[in-house]
């Protein structure tokens, strides 16, 4: 029996098919550390819901307002909770090439299926630097790469990622620039997991994506899965188009933190820079549960408006 | 379906009939990055003898020289990979109740069984610090103490032992005091462990130990097996003697990480201030092989005296 | 004699006077650690050549590729030895609040004089959110406010900075946005460093800029001095401006990395992401410094090319 | 100029010339981080009476409890606020090479005089690997051993400091098994601290040593100035012997910290795993104050037995 046996080391294939990927919450409790039954119970929903993975502290789960080792330990949680039943990729990205190799060996250490990877945003860098940094943790196992230029800065060239697709470990790209780009890379044949909620029906259906990687999902788990599972559906689409709108009303994940408290599901617990949105766009949101249907959302009780007074913002934790 | 069931936590019983317990060894590659699959080698081969739980990041696995978030992904790395063959009981004490509280709360998040926990060596404490130091980890889960006094400079009274021993969490006690303080503690019907290989025999079939947390059963698991399940075996304990006392010639884990390094079975690296014992008492070790029979140590090829060049001691790393 | 007289706190006023600071560069051992003796050689430089203050672990001295303990440590060290002679202005900002607090009371406690502050880059936020992040660090000291969308992907609008004018301890902007936007500012009052090399003689002198925060500066500290000093000087800008547009053809501070290499006062060690720049690249180095002159560029020895092996990019370090 | 002529290295004949020094206490805030206000005041208090030197972040200090950029911070604000005025001896040891590598590296870095360096506690290690992890530090500057078998587990035989000796860096050596040890190395030449209050006396003025690194200086500086520099004093040793037995009646610093707390100087707050002495304890105090007269303590309010609910301890913070 040899180590690569007993780590089950996940194929790259697998993490290729996956088409309904969600970037999930990270929850708190009131001194700001990790409230973990909440986030069980979110992880949970998806399963049940037929979500295939989560990225476990992507920006929506505010990986970067998290220590490494709180990082690296709910990678690790994530996996012994729920590795058999949902794939665990580990946004191990970091704009310090040291910190992205060193985080991307614990996260596989710990049996993370697959990684996700940022191009180094603010420092940002050269394609050659680009190409050196994604070389340097793309040897370690699967790897999903992000292009996010809205977020990082700099926008990851196709001419990069090709060169970077030749590797056994590439699963493919998370691609936020638009449908063009989806196409651009899907014509080559390499596998595209939309990042715009509100593009990826289209990707899906019109753009040979793979799937998504949702942030909605988090709300809507079954309703993401007709819209990617279920073939074209521009009604669904059409239905759902305000709430996603609503969740990028500010930076996510301003709303999404703000609709999980409201729904219920986690405490309106906020680590800062991030805080609630206002009252009347909470009521916006109460609208719009009541137009799609509370049913379709996550949770149990009673979806509420909230007193500005019920969120705690967070500085030091 | 909630959090509690989906973490699996372990009962404190099923510690408790844990009765051999290796502290594992933490090897190195020259860079002093874990060699994990050298690593993953050594505990499958406890598995395949019938070790029944792993100690990681102990005194022996050298826990005092890792950084905390090292220490957490060994933990999880275990857990994922062996957590269902051996029981995973993560060194997560510290002098410092700090270190001690958020350590222990990582271990158990990333699935380990079981918590070793220590007084607070070198700071030191009165009684009361002992007994508010151990319940603030004990409420977390299964939990063994380890009363070592000739290291931390402080011993853990009975009458600390006997208020901790109230708790629900608490398994039993690693104690290297010798075999009338085992007794003292298994007459009132608790769990102990010895932790002195040289005294587990007497204190198992004569003092009423459960079983012993072992170092020599790094390198000869099976006949430590034997010597703890087979019944008392006074010519057992006799030959293995020898190789007891060689192992702690110099403070743990000097010796065993030598002996390690010339049965073949890990590199040849030492993390400062651990040295490798000089050529006079490699010697020794290869005479004591032939003594016992090379194939009753773990590993497939000759042991070597090795040269002093072979070994690297890592300062920084 | 109490606390805060020990500490010799700056007035905010005295940062508000400094007209020309430097975003000093970081370098580097060949183990990656951080090359004292020769970061204390080009801060010596700058002090010479009459720099009034430099940004600690700014953008150009990587404060991105550092960890925090190395980040303090190298403030409290350049207030150590060079203090009195200079302004330290550490960039403890961070898109996490827990650690831009973190890290700015620590700054301050080592003494340095003023911190930079960044919007949080990367994970983004609100308007509301922007505010309480830069709240929670404004009261522990002089602070300036650093307005990089290129890098942050979000714009600090005017109507934020006007808000966070009003604290007693703001001291100012570091605006890259462009000169009208400098312009509004100085309109109302507000002391402004150009955040831009190439824009900053225009900046001072038609814009109402303070004075710069500047990358050349790091290699020709005198013809910076001249440029902000002694007054409209578009002879002396046009000369230089080859210069700055050779030193942002990539992402900064690939190409000042790689020409104080060339220079000969830092050893060629890039942390990843960074790397050197090409051949030809440096060749247009080599005649950038023959046109200005070599005696206005620092160092001592012949600008070289160097070959693409002298250059050591470190990933792990 | 060079660099080591702008970090003024301290020589190491100016730490030997130290007569009074005081392992100087951490005061916390009721969150658990340093009040450095209450912090700079003890400190000043110290200079006021003459002390020469304070060891930042010892046993006493609690060091122990701190995370290392806590510890470096401390002594980085120690030497900015107080460096001209008293020694800075950081306690920079571990029983972690690495770790102690790191930490007098950065230490050196912000401006410490001297560092302490202990024998690797609760680890422990052979005489080789005592050698080569004080070898390993003694290279970066002035350098006080530090033995204490009471809270180590492992006395550092003389054969071993007189190797160390022959390092230019070595100072001398705190030594706290007793003063016929200190008389074996003053009759060699070489400086020795006591670090027992009790012997310190009798250590300075029969066996030869040049001073005592003192616990009960922080409560009686004055008198402690006295004891060390004034020539033998039976009588003001005897008088002092009540509060030192008192001071060491609990592992040090629990004692300490009751008294500051009881003489109005901090806040009544202690990092677990110390908790504050009983009532009982806390009464004897008051007498000792009493028959010592209590304007020979520090601090200016009336000494007070406290409330048991006075009192704050925290685990976590």
């Amino acid at each position: 029996m040899r180590s690569f046996e007993l780590k089950n080391r996940t194929q790259v294939d697998e993490i290729k098919k996956l088409r309904l990927i969600t970037a999930i919450k990270t929850p708190y409790l009131p001194d700001g550390r990790f409230d973990l039954e909440a986030y069980d119970s979110l992880v949970n929903i998806q399963i049940v819901n037929g979500v295939e993975g989560v990225i476990v502290g992507g920006t929506t789960g505010e990986g970067q307002l998290m220590s490494w080792d709180e990082h690296i330990m709910l990678i690790g949680h994530t996996v012994n909770c729920f590795g058999d039943a949902i794939k665990v990729i580990g946004n191990t990205g970091s704009n310090s090439t040291r910190e992205a190799i060193h985080a991307t060996e614990q996260g596989f250490a710990v049996g993370m299926h697959a990684a996700l990877h940022i191009n180094p945003y603010y420092g940002k860098t050269s394609h050659e630097g680009l190409m050196l940094h994604f070389r340097s943790v793309l040897s370690m196992g699967p790897t999903i790469i992000y292009n996010v230029p809205g977020r990082t800065g700099q926008d990851i060239p196709p001419s990069v990622i090709k060169k970077l697709a030749e590797s056994p470990n590439f699963a493919g790209v998370k691609e936020c620039v638009g449908n063009d780009r989806v196409n651009e890379y899907t014509d080559n044949g390499m596998v595209v997991w939309s990042g715009n909620d509100d593009q990826c029906h289209d990707a899906r259906w019109n753009y040979g994506a793979r799937g998504v990687i949702s942030v909605t999902s988090n709300l809507v788990p079954g309703l993401m899965h007709n819209l990617i599972f279920d073939g074209k559906d521009e009604a669904l689409n059409k239905m759902l188009l305000p709430l996603m709108d609503w969740l990028f009303c500010e930076p996510n994940p301003i709303a999404l933190n703000t609709a999980l408290a409201q729904l219920g599901v986690i405490r309106p617990i906020f680590r800062l820079p991030y805080a609630h949105l206002p009252t009347e766009k909470r009521m916006q949101f109460c609208n719009i549960v009541r137009n799609i249907g509370r049913k379709n959302f996550i949770g149990n009780s009673d979806v509420q408006v909230l007193d500005d007074e019920d969120f705690i913002l967070l500085g030091r934790y």
